[in-house]
């Protein structure tokens, strides 16, 4: 019976493969009810898992829906994660670095519950943009240009779409080991090879600390070794937004930039380092030729080339990218060198502009977000423009003292 | 947000008294959902609660709904209440005995929930009891017989039903403060002066050893305090069942038995030791007094009388209380002493011949139980019939070999 499942980990004992697949393949299939499944992930994220169980709940995971296989093309693909931050547009601007080096990826991308929308949201801001395509659809796309992201669809891990959905709403996300199963299992029923996990630690991130961080490495390193996929991980840090932009057309201009050379710093520095690892492993190169190379698909142009071919084979429209919001600016209230910028409190506020979801069934303005005009270590004069923001709401109830902490 | 509680109290963190109450009376009205109030729940069962947050939430409890007042018949009023086991039936002896003594009890109680029903659901085994009864029926038969026992009403506590009937499904029963706030709000509610917690202790029990029995003894009495109650606590064994009788109309019949003076042992002695506290808590009488007071309210007839006068007010027809149901035996299937009843294993049988409820609309037949014919320490033969089961369910599938331990 489930309580007794719920039971035994609420007095901390180790669940059995069959104890868990009765409790989320049960849940799966409706027969154990919301109530009953938050109690068990509430009792999971207090008391832990053991590496055995976490490996039984990956085997769940993936055996509970379809799973892609793109054997057939004789490729070694590749794929990337983040677990998220504010103003993350790294996958933009990875992928055509990689098919422009000749390092297919094919990524399935979630859309976003939290402060701004997902990789599917950022795309499908785009006008046009075909976000859903199917697997026959994804194999002709990989082998004509080496490039696919594609929104995940109901077969695709189902039970971690309803868990995790059930996570968002009940203060359970915080669990070291149900956030590897997550990422894991949806990555390994994808098919790469070659897999990097970007785990972000800071306030505006998942995970807080450099020992949580070490631990979902470890633990993600581990899964994939189980399923024969090289993982890699990088640790970044999200206690300020990353780049410039944060709502879903700014990041994609944003990332049109870093694409054809025009701005660098720490979003282009973590493109690179990501890109690095994926084409090192997947050419078998040494890092410096894997990021020399990476550097030269972006200065060479080749990257932006790959990116406009991309949007364009999912039939976006990019010559129609356009804001369409009012402007609104936050100006310095005083002198001095930026020392600070919020994530969290620029991800609060990009979704008070529109550009998130709180509830599953928001809608998203694609228009609405935020643009740091200065960026940590900047000195500024007092009234300065420090950001622009952009949304269709009235914002004359909001307040944003704690976004930069100016010293 | 709902969220941003349960993730505090996920991280060990104090609620305050505005937190606790936007979740639970959030819940009571509908505002939070199930699933959201079983993970808070489960991340109290994980990371405790305070002190001071216990006081806030009995607050809360109690200001969720109508309390009693039966201040102006100027009794001094008793209450008892039992953390729950196999074979409880010492409501049904206490009352009459209290009564008898001229000590008043008014008891609201619940249904069973679990493997054998509640007092409730005991008394409605009683042909035509009638088990409801409004504040002025109670004041009147306060008046006139000086015991009542009705049912729980949807206007008393109504936030602890709601709670308590998620807690049942959730695995989050056994938590500490959960079942101190419970348990004391319900008394609070109701009007009474002087109360004692009967705390069972065991297998077939919520609380499991000493230590979790003194913790919630002492935190019972603190709540009191804060309400001038006086509350004592009994500690009593729950690892095999009270009594000889498990299931409703069977209870009654052993109450009957003791009320009668026909049966002594454990059930009649946690009887007089509980009326024995009341009484001298109420009398101000010393323990010695109050337990001859109780002894001879059994010899000499009297409460037995009261038994009968009381079932007679609540309009139950005592001679109409038959069991129709067939007949089965547990044998014994080898010589030796009994070493051990399993209070656990009689309460799933008694659920498993029907009667109690496995799910909250389930039916239960007041006829089913089993009635233990050997007692720890006995001898029996091979082939002696160690207890009698009734039922009007199949039971060719069910197997009795972890109910008695024969060495």
């Amino acid at each position: 019976m489930i309580i007794d499942i719920i039971n035994k980990k609420r007095e901390k004992k180790e669940l059995t493969k069959e104890e868990l697949e009765m409790a989320f393949m049960g849940y799966l299939k409706g027969k154990i009810a919301d109530y009953q499944m938050s109690a068990l992930l509430m009792a999971i994220c207090c008391n832990g898992m053991s590496e055995q169980e976490t490996f039984d709940l990956v085997d769940i995971f993936i055996h509970g829906g379809k799973i892609l296989d793109f054997s057939d093309l004789h490729l070694t693909l590749v794929d990337k994660h983040s677990t998220g931050g504010v103003g993350d547009k790294t996958t933009l601007i990875l992928g055509p670095i990689l098919a422009s080096c000749k390092v297919p990826m094919v990524k399935i991308c979630g859309r976003g519950l939290g402060y701004t929308g997902g990789t599917i949201d950022k795309l499908e801001s785009i006008p046009s943009f075909q976000v859903s395509l199917n697997e026959e659809e994804i194999k002709g796309q990989l082998q004509k240009i080496g490039l696919v992201i594609t929104s995940q669809t109901k077969d695709l891990v189902p039970l971690d779409q309803k868990i995790y959905a059930l996570r968002d709403v009940t203060g359970t996300t915080n669990s070291i080991p149900l956030i590897a199963s997550s990422i894991m299992s949806k990555k390994i029923v994808c098919g790469a090879d070659k897999i990097i996990i970007d785990i972000k630690i800071g306030s505006g991130a998942l995970i807080k600390t450099q020992e949580e961080a070490k631990q979902l490495s470890s633990l993600m390193i581990k899964i994939g070794k189980k399923y024969h996929k090289e993982v890699k991980t990088v640790f970044s840090d999200m206690d300020h937004p990353l780049g410039r932009a944060i709502g879903n057309k700014l990041e994609v201009m944003e990332a049109v930039n870093v694409l054809q050379g025009k701005e660098e710093g720490e979003l282009y520095d973590l493109c690179i380092e990501l890109s690095s690892q994926l084409i090192s492993m997947a050419k078998k190169e040494s890092l410096q030729t894997a990021e020399r190379m990476a550097k030269e698909a972006i200065t060479s142009g080749r990257a932006y080339q790959k990116f406009k071919e991309w949007i364009k084979t999912q039939h976006g429209k990019l010559e129609e990218l356009k804001i369409s919001a009012e402007q609104y600016t936050i100006k310095a209230p005083k002198k001095g060198i930026i020392k600070k910028i919020d994530a969290l409190a620029v991800g609060k506020l990009s979704l008070a502009l529109g550009a998130g979801r709180k509830e599953k069934n928001d809608t998203i303005d694609y228009n609405a977000g935020v643009v740091l005009v200065k960026m940590i270590g900047d000195a500024v004069k007092e009234g300065e423009v420090l950001a622009f923001l952009y949304t269709n709401r009235d914002i004359s109830h909001l307040s944003f003292e704690n976004i930069f902490q100016i010293e």
